[in-house]
């Protein structure tokens, strides 16, 4: 047996307030290697993204409000729980607007652009550490017919996030149909089982992954599905 | 930094055949050791258990008519692909019928009850080695608005599928809500990193698991969600 893949916490990074330099702030809690792919959670980008909204933690409708301007259209709604698209393409609970771990009266919202957030981050990690690693930009989904949320990516630097295995023999050869792997997410679900929900590990490095995925990549262009290819909208 | 989690792909396993005994070959390759999780992907645990039915290659309604027999209920159909529900209340393509890394003119169903299947390797496994593991029996499911296939976990032994972190304060004291992560499709999907498609390796060990998580559990009783509460069924 050998040692594939390593998924390690990085800890003490601190509270991220909006205008941190949130590569800056990883680039000094962690000790980064080449080839490292570094996951971060949405809430610190949003953060210090400044994505923050506030809300009357006494009125409903206050965060009714907020997903209803985050949303581009509502695909199921029971008591509580809104699971809508957002502008991005994403089909999450209550449209990615998050009331944990932040300041009471406060919402967190998705970023703008989490490729770009993720390109921003790695832009700047390569900087600081010399380094060339990718990263990836996660968040906590929900899914139908199974239940607990898992961790996806919502955004992606320097990695391919579907790896197409479509037409490689297996080893059979016979050709392989419809293996084209969600590897992001698979890694953003890596990394979730070592920062727990409520630890304050908002960073986690994913080392060993398969160097040939590094590559130009975007989680919006490659991992949305198009309203015209999706069999569940 | 601390290493919190290795994921191992376990290699020299060789062929598995109808009536191997899946948890002696696991045990004479790995060095498992106490609080390892052993991912088995369902194409050995089927092989194993001789969830083989013959089809023609050649005639594709030879595939259609084994996928029905699979079948509860067909969600979406699109050209060669099936979205339906199996007995067990997976919803995935093509019933889980597999002709990919079995001989010419046979496919593979999914195991009768993954969860007995993964207490008789775990079974087998603490017995062969003395080592506390728990046993995850993994598939490739797509999913529904992301492209690309992630793997999943049909079943399992020895660990909490999903892990209830609702009412645990979050680092601000407020408290989380529907903070339920499955964390058995997260460790699968960790796996899956170090296995890949078509390179023969059917099993993985994640090392370095929370322990808090071993307990008895089962995916269908635990992940599989009930129509009742499903909003997308």
């Amino acid at each position: 047996m050998t040692v594939a893949l390593e998924v390690i916490a990085v800890e003490g990074m601190g509270e991220v307030r909006p205008g941190d330099d949130v590569a800056a702030l990883i680039a000094a809690a962690a000790q980064l290697e080449q080839g490292d792919v570094v996951v971060v959670t949405q809430k610190i980008v949003s953060k210090a993204e400044g994505r923050l909204v506030p809300v009357d933690d006494d009125d409903p409708e206050s965060r009714l409000t907020v997903i209803a301007d985050e949303s581009v259209r509502v695909l199921r709604r029971r008591d509580e729980l809104v699971i809508s698209e957002t502008r991005h393409g994403f089909i999450c609970a209550n449209a990615g607007v998050d009331l944990s771990n932040v300041d009471s009266g406060w919402a967190t919202l998705l970023p703008v652009d989490a490729d770009r957030s993720a390109r921003r981050i790695r832009d700047g990690l390569v900087k600081l550490t010399g380094a060339r690693v990718a990263v990836v930009v996660s968040d906590t989904f929900g899914r139908p017919w199974r239940r607990g949320v898992t961790d996806v990516a919502i955004g992606c630097a320097g990695l391919a996030p579907v790896v197409d295995l479509r037409g490689t023999p297996d080893d059979r050869g016979r050709v392989l149909v419809a293996t084209e792997v969600c590897v992001v997410d698979e890694i953003a679900s890596a990394a979730e089982l070592v920062m727990g929900k409520a630890s304050g590990v908002p960073v986690a490095v994913v080392r060993g992954v398969d160097q040939t995925w590094f590559r130009h990549g975007s989680v919006r262009d490659e991992v949305v599905r198009s309203p015209g290819e999706d069999l569940f909208r």
